[in-house]
């Protein structure tokens, strides 16, 4: 028996999200299928990051437990010939048979994408938030260094969500503008629920003049939802990898 | 009467190409449907490129003629309200009443873009041609560098077009290598039928190694579709604007 880790790649528009739900397909899904018939055998990955439906990813990692004797660095090949064109595994090694995507430390990178313009852009319409209201860039990044730094999220996480602490450390915010897109940049060691999303939404309430930089501080010490931005839709999101210090 | 000029975007993945035909949805199509509905008139587009099934475009061009009062730059607002998401009008203006997209000069920038990683990536495919085999990037540039200027492309024209010269000119080719993605970038005065893709193919079979730069000349000098090489697939091509001289 072996511990193989897979990097998948998704477009999460047709998906109701990572992890398997008794209604609509799902990532996990459709890994766990094109595994088992691959294999012969009953697989279950276990996913880094569980996300929402709609949100893509260009290195989500899930690993399983295989007796096969295929070498790690050909199952790409022999996955990708099964997979659907929205998913696809970019890598796969070998690990050691306790290691565990979401119990080991990890660093997470996400991407937000607004496309901010007056008119909506087809090309993309899938992958980013479309917005037309200016945005004051400057300001947004004065925001979000706040966030930098080890505090209690729960302001930032979505009121469902059951979770022993709220503590969470967040790394860097970049917030870039490249022509007519916003791309804040954020990296961490775990996230909470929306966590990305509704710092996004906030972000870009700031931007909007709605909020002031400052008022981050006072959002994150009133650890209550209803003090934070919106939700930010899931399309802009982008899980772009994962690093394990391993 | 007065005749407006319409800046139109859209995704072609799901759409028979520009030009109306009897079988399958078009961008011409749902233009002319949106527009007669909006103003109650019988509309008919002219367009600036009858861009193929699958391209896509982030400025084509289209006229009309309409009797309506509604001011040429309310006409984005009004269209895109009824305009699926993957079609978007970004801009309109009055023009000369004489003013045809296609007889009047102009300039066409395309891109073609290929993602050159050792396995495809979901939320490119839809915008980009996969390969995985290395390109020499300095050898496609090489090439290009051939067709800039005045020549017959006829190696470069899809058999079945009739058009009385096939001597165009291109002004600029450059080639981009951008993380993971190669943008071949063409800007000249007028295309011939799949000329740009055909360039694109060519200069991929050059970059694999399969022909050299110097073969561009005899190429050009064939006069013969055949002595080109494939036409490179639909989905990595995109109309990026078309500049008036007026």
């Amino acid at each position: 028996m072996k511990r193989i880790m897979l990097t998948v790649a998704y477009d999460g528009t047709n998906y109701h999200g990572w992890q398997i739900q008794k209604n609509g397909e799902t990532i996990e899904g459709v890994l766990n299928r094109c595994l088992s018939e691959l294999l012969q055998e009953n697989i279950e990955v276990i996913g880094a990051s569980r996300t929402d439906s709609g949100v893509h990813a260009l290195g989500n990692v899930a690993v399983f437990d295989t007796n096969s004797r295929i070498p790690a660095e050909k199952f790409p090949y022999a996955l990708n010939a099964r997979l659907p064109e929205d998913i696809k595994v970019r890598c796969a090694r070998e690990v050691a048979p306790d290691f565990h995507p979401r119990h080991c430390e990890s660093r997470k990178t996400y991407e937000y994408r607004i496309y901010n313009a007056p008119f909506p852009m087809p090309v993309k319409r899938l992958y980013s938030y479309f917005s037309y209201t200016p945005y004051d860039i400057e300001k947004m990044r004065e925001a979000a260094a706040y966030f930098v730094g080890t505090h209690d999220f729960h302001s930032f996480c979505s009121a469902d969500a059951q979770v022993e602490s709220t503590v969470r450390q967040v790394d860097e915010v970049t917030i870039e503008k490249k022509d007519e897109e916003i791309i804040i940049r954020v990296t961490g060691r775990g996230f909470l629920y929306n966590m990305v999303r509704i710092m996004a939404g906030t972000l870009m309430e700031v931007g909007r003049g709605h909020r002031m930089p400052e008022n981050i501080p006072e959002i994150l010490e009133a650890k209550d939802r209803s003090a934070a931005g919106t939700t930010a839709p899931a399309c802009g999101l982008t899980l772009i990898k994962i690093q394990y210090e391993v």
